[in-house]
């Protein structure tokens, strides 16, 4: 991936469509190999026509083409595409035992707008992949449950997203009053997940979002 | 660059957080090499714990691990921060000769809203990257010079882009009413570009959107 990464740094420095001088001994303390190894590089990515080169003297100019550029956002485009399947990979970490106080409060609303009785508890994921819960579901769309007041204290509004884990379906709620940073997925289900999957502290799990 | 054409198409396959039976030989031939070449990636990737690996008897199962699927996401973060640079990279192609034409009956609005007197004719890039003028443009804020009537005929509005090649300033004109596919730039310009930039059909020449 070294070449990819070459490449990268090549259209970073600004040789899309322009000659640029660069020198090899930086370009081989960034990436870190020898510059021998960035000499091979070059050569081989001039040859598949991703680049040009002339050495002037001891200047090396080097230009992304049209094509090297091109590849570069098709491998992106690609990356994207494959990436984009409302996945989120995270751990299974212990709450602050405030889920199941919050979700005995909203459990009639739960059951109007998600249509489950949720299972007094949440279950709590660190996100691991993507960077924050947010990142993933950014393309999803949530369903509202409004917020309320009761016996004189304010309940606010909670955006759930219908998720599935190992088939069973539940939803990542997130509290517009939340004192969890976006790391972590809260999750309610109709069930105990914890005792439903056998999951322990530290369990991998995968969470589907559900569009 | 096989190794993260290799891991694309695992997470495209849904292997992102679950491991997910391959078969090595459809791998091999999708990326193009050998069975052995796939067996050497896909242990070169599990040492450095981009994915996880069962073999069950025959059956090969793999895993992308979150630190695989971040590896693939900053990648693609980082190509669409060296690429999103405003450059188009083009070639120089002829006109249907319908450039002088507009160019003058528009010249009091250019004069107006760009600032300079518009040379009577266009240059006529076909865009090499990236696809389309409007994935070069598409961050790019158009001036735009409302349409008008002149002797029974209606001319329409145009976004003219501010740009910039080999330091002479033009804009990239996209008329709403245009015969040109948007594979095709137009620039109107205070200088006969051609002359001025020595340039022939088929030259590579750079734009830099000015933003």
């Amino acid at each position: 991936m070294k070449n990819i990464k070459l490449l990268v740094s090549l259209a970073r420095r600004g040789a899309v469509g322009k000659m640029t001088r660069v020198t090899v001994r930086e370009l081989a303390d960034e990436l870190e190999v020898s510059p021998q190894t960035v000499l091979r590089l070059l050569r081989e990515m001039e040859e598949e026509g991703l680049i040009e080169r002339n050495v002037e003297g001891k200047k090396t100019l080097i230009e992304v083409t049209p094509e090297g550029a091109s590849f570069l956002q098709r491998l992106c485009d690609e990356i994207s595409k494959a990436l984009s399947t409302g996945v989120i990979v995270g751990e299974v970490v212990s709450g602050l035992g405030e889920g199941a106080y919050y979700v005995r409060q909203y459990a009639p609303l739960i059951r109007e707008y998600l249509g489950f009785e949720p299972y007094p508890g949440t279950l709590n994921v660190r996100v691991l992949f993507p960077k924050t819960v947010f990142d993933a579901l950014c393309n999803a769309r949530p369903v509202i449950i409004p917020g309320f007041t009761k016996e004189g204290r304010t309940f606010g509004d909670v955006k759930a997203y219908r998720v599935r884990i190992d088939g069973v379906e539940g939803a990542i709620v997130v509290p517009s009053r939340t004192v969890h940073p976006p790391k972590i997925a809260e999750i309610v289900a109709p069930v105990n997940l914890r005792k439903k999957l056998g999951l322990n502290d530290g369990d991998r799990i995968r969470i589907e979002v559900v569009e």
